[in-house]
């Protein structure tokens, strides 16, 4: 499968992406998929881990923007209250939240024993799409063995993209679609950064889709009624302050917008942002620390790339996942597919 | 045991109790507890139905105010996006929450079988407490089984509190607490309503308790950080709009504040409130209907109910929860005891 | 001038415009302006009169979204507590926000003399954006006078659109941009409503904008960082309910985003929405009101209204404001213009 | 008149007070009050001032919590979004918000020509209570010389409380009010720091006091509907970043709510707490600086301060405002009075 761009889908934007154009573009992150097939099964688990460290340990800071709330995410309470994340972030189909969480709060008590018990009890953080359209999504077949095989697939480098992982069963704007990722390097001062995004890709109405290039693709599907979400992961080692990372994971709104989505009501749209730039320790040896942080000033770089990588993560999803047919045997057809039947003029 | 009220604690407020001055005063609503013991074993679940019927057909408006958010609840988000409820309201450990998360799942799926596949997919609501000091947290005790049985023992009437279902291992202001309830009438024009509370109460550093004549118990356990968490429920037959049931929630934060809580940091504090009038239909027959409304110039008598039972029910959790041993095997008293030994003058 | 859709910017979307294309196709709504010229002046005042009557007496149910809060905008503290507004929404230059208060201040006192005596204070409602590229704003020009003048020429029916009013010294993506309004027709089961927008439009960084078609104008002026802003209201007789009005409004932002904008860091972006069903009488006679509420089931075509109408907008606010110098001497161009040399293929 | 302390009223808490037991003992923090008195006026202007320098040019991080939004303040949405305050901050009566206004943007423009121009607009913060029962509000009294005379009485040291600046016609609970003060010292680790608070106290229906000793003062005037509000201002020189800077704000809720109140419909209920610590340059020299930020186990000692010096600052404005007629003939009368007449048993 082609990407986005190798399809000629340039989103708009003025930021040039990293070397893999993707979130692993970031030092240090990982991720990793498990894919479920079977009898009426195309689900999956896509884990992405901040840092090759224990997470409890050594926290990052983050911030969550909720889109729209129509959604069952596991964990967002605390970050929005602490601004850390301290478990990698999982994604996988709605009633698979609670078997991720599980081996989310199994893997840090293994790694340290105290939690519950001499220190606080540990945040798992979940989040989920509806692939019910394509998946079987009430046998809850998603184990926390699923989810521990996620992670233990985690890895830098490429990113596997498209029906793969959480990403297997979901679809948008009536084509199929999945796991997309996408980065953009920027330039502060004297110094390069980068953000990387990704997606798990589940939302809008069919007929609503906007191309970079004006055009509207039509996926001949019924149009119903959007049941969808999309979760929009964004890591960057910027360094940004806790009221930074939500203005940037807000940005992910627009990168939606463009795309010609509105937040449907019926979408449990999310956007989280991490840095890896002074993440903070679960017992910090001195009772202060020292944080760099970016100036306001320079600060559009950050939202550009946020709604620019969303954009073109979507598009990737969109163009790498092969038609697939739903439970109901209507067949949602790929992007990619599309736009070889319709060249642009 | 008896309540805080026989005790003598009367709090503050010019509101009289309901008839039982329980959550179950709020007609329809009813409370199921399943408490689990054995070795090392001082755990359990609580379950609040707000109606006899099927929740998710019949969904209860409802607010929720983050008071501070150190905490792993699950389905807050759908309730603060949409302002409905859609299952019962399920309290427990915070390792407990995957498990009535699936219970309360498997549950709606069974009544509704469109769920997820042609129709959305259900938010459980779960909200919990850490109880590791005394419970053995990380044995992951509880099971879906465990959750069922506090659904299948929701009764309506008189409300056992303290050391029972969730409210088994918890504890507050270095006494032993746990469940504990209380309610109010509120007269508004010639009409009677009521507002009832139950709270999972495990807040408050050993030292900081204020009884509403004044006087501080003093435990006599060292103090350390507020590791607890106070989860408060408000029931309620009064019509108020969206905006209005959030406003009333966040009057939980009033009621801990009067018992000497500052809302610690490492605490999860959250409430809830739903109204049992005018429930939104999951799939109303008419694109309209018509809600009552109260005129937020007599919206001052719910903001004192719930900061007057928020009060009263976390003083009868202390009271009605006897005295137990810690893992590392220091005595949680009970405030019952203390008031014995330490009459009013 | 031509409005967007003459010129052949139709925006996206399934909806039809209502009979004006503005937010005066809400009945009731009336827009009046006042234009200051002068050595340096170019700026003024707009007023949104939601209901002919005495807003402090009959206040319709309004929500705010502060999409990005870089703003000094008055009034919306209470908006976002109590749901309702109860003056008309002044819009004008930052500096003249204190001018409006007390305009809006006075006219309130003089129909109402128990304000702040008997009964509450009145809230100004007052919206701002920033007009000193090509307005003297450091003069602080506009006075109690000029509001009241605008609020005078209130009128239903057509909007004069582009460089008048609030909008007189306004830019956009380096365009002359100003005030621009559109609407939507919204059927829902058998009964015809309408959503109608109103923007101060000046926003957006030189060569972010992109038109439906997907071309990108170039202002041909330095892209210098955004210190603009942008305002919209939106007007709906549609019966939404508190939750429902906060949602629409966010959708603004999809709009926004839509035209390139990625709600930079140095803009104030603010949306409100008001309903004109069931407003919210000041001293109503009964303690309990019914209001007419909308099946959220049905709330997606509000959305699309609103993403669609802040859209359409800004895009006629860009084409029916002519070209003018800044302070600077640059020209701001015009859109129409660009149009016009650059003929779609 | 004598402080509350002197008077025996201790508050509940820990913390010892700074030397002055005010907000001044946070080094470089100075208060100024403008008073006004006239045929029916009762009023006045309190300004307090972050530091010495321009308040433009070195921004002072701050966080703003609205724990009841039914009031009119200035500037705070910008303070939520930036979380940086760029004014000083000034309290007057509801109606005298747009000429405090109006002289801080005249100040920072004399100061900073670029304001506008060639740099954003300035932020003027500017917070207000209703004083119309004893002050002939409607009068519009306050002007702009009124707010630089504040200004200019800036003082660091000793604070004049009680019926003073903003203060002069302020109630609480039926008694007189106004402004008060108090400070708590906080040592974390081996290093000193201090919490200051400022209250215009006007808020607390008639009955609901509650002394720290659990005593409920009774006004022996007509309990009405609440129409007041109060502003707690919080100055600080732990080093706190912003997402700690809010949740701090948001302890001054608890200690209202130790007093009685539960934050009532028609109160405006506003808290602003700032940092001395590592301000925001308006153009910083490079595009990173670093911060130090205290760890969040530590945080729990500017939690208990927030909510201790708001009780006693309360109390002092309560303690040191002498009884005085309202515009209806009725007395409020001075707490510290009722104290002499009722001594602690």
């Amino acid at each position: 499968m082609k990407t986005a761009r190798e399809l000629g889908l340039i989103p708009q934007g003025r930021l040039e992406p990293g070397p893999g154009n993707a979130i692993t573009d970031v030092a240090g992150v990982s991720v990793g998929h498990r894919s479920l097939r079977g009898e009426g099964l195309f689900t999956g688990v896509t884990a992405i881990l901040p840092h090759a460290g224990d997470v409890f340990r050594v926290k990052p800071r983050a911030a969550v923007e909720v889109i729209n709330g129509f959604g069952k995410s596991a964990g967002l309470m605390q970050v929005a209250e602490l601004g850390t994340i301290e478990t990698p972030i999982m994604l996988t189909n709605t009633f698979g939240v609670a078997a991720c969480t599980e081996a989310l709060v199994r893997r840090a008590i293994s790694a340290n024993p105290a939690i519950g018990r001499k220190t606080s009890t540990v945040n798992a953080l979940v989040c989920e799409c509806n692939d019910g359209s394509i998946n079987d999504i009430q046998a809850l077949a998603v184990t926390p063995a699923d989810a521990e095989a996620a992670l233990d697939a985690a890895r830098t480098g490429p990113v596997e993209q498209g029906a793969v992982g959480a990403g297997s069963g979901m679809t948008a704007f009536g084509f199929k679609a999945g796991i997309g990722t996408a980065s953009r390097r920027m330039r502060v001062g004297k110094r390069d950064f980068t953000l990387g995004t990704l997606v798990l890709a589940n939302f809008g109405a069919a007929g609503d889709l906007v191309l970079p290039d004006g055009r509207r693709p039509d996926p001949r599907v019924p149009a119903g009624p959007e049941r969808g979400s999309v979760i929009v992961v964004m890591a960057t080692d910027l360094p940004l302050a806790d009221r930074q990372l939500q203005r940037v994971a807000r940005r992910a709104g627009a990168g939606l917008a463009r795309l010609g989505a509105f937040w449907g009501h019926g979408s449990g749209d999310v956007a989280l942002c991490f840095t890896t730039a002074d993440p903070v320790e679960h017992e910090p040896a001195t009772a202060f620390t020292t944080q760099e942080r970016l100036a306001d000033g320079h600060i559009d770089i950050a939202f550009r790339a946020a709604a620019d990588t969303t954009q073109e993560a979507v598009l990737n999803a969109l163009c790498m996942a092969p038609a697939m047919p739903a439970r109901n045997g209507r067949i949602y057809p790929c992007l990619a597919d599309w736009l070889m039947e319709n060249p642009s003029p």
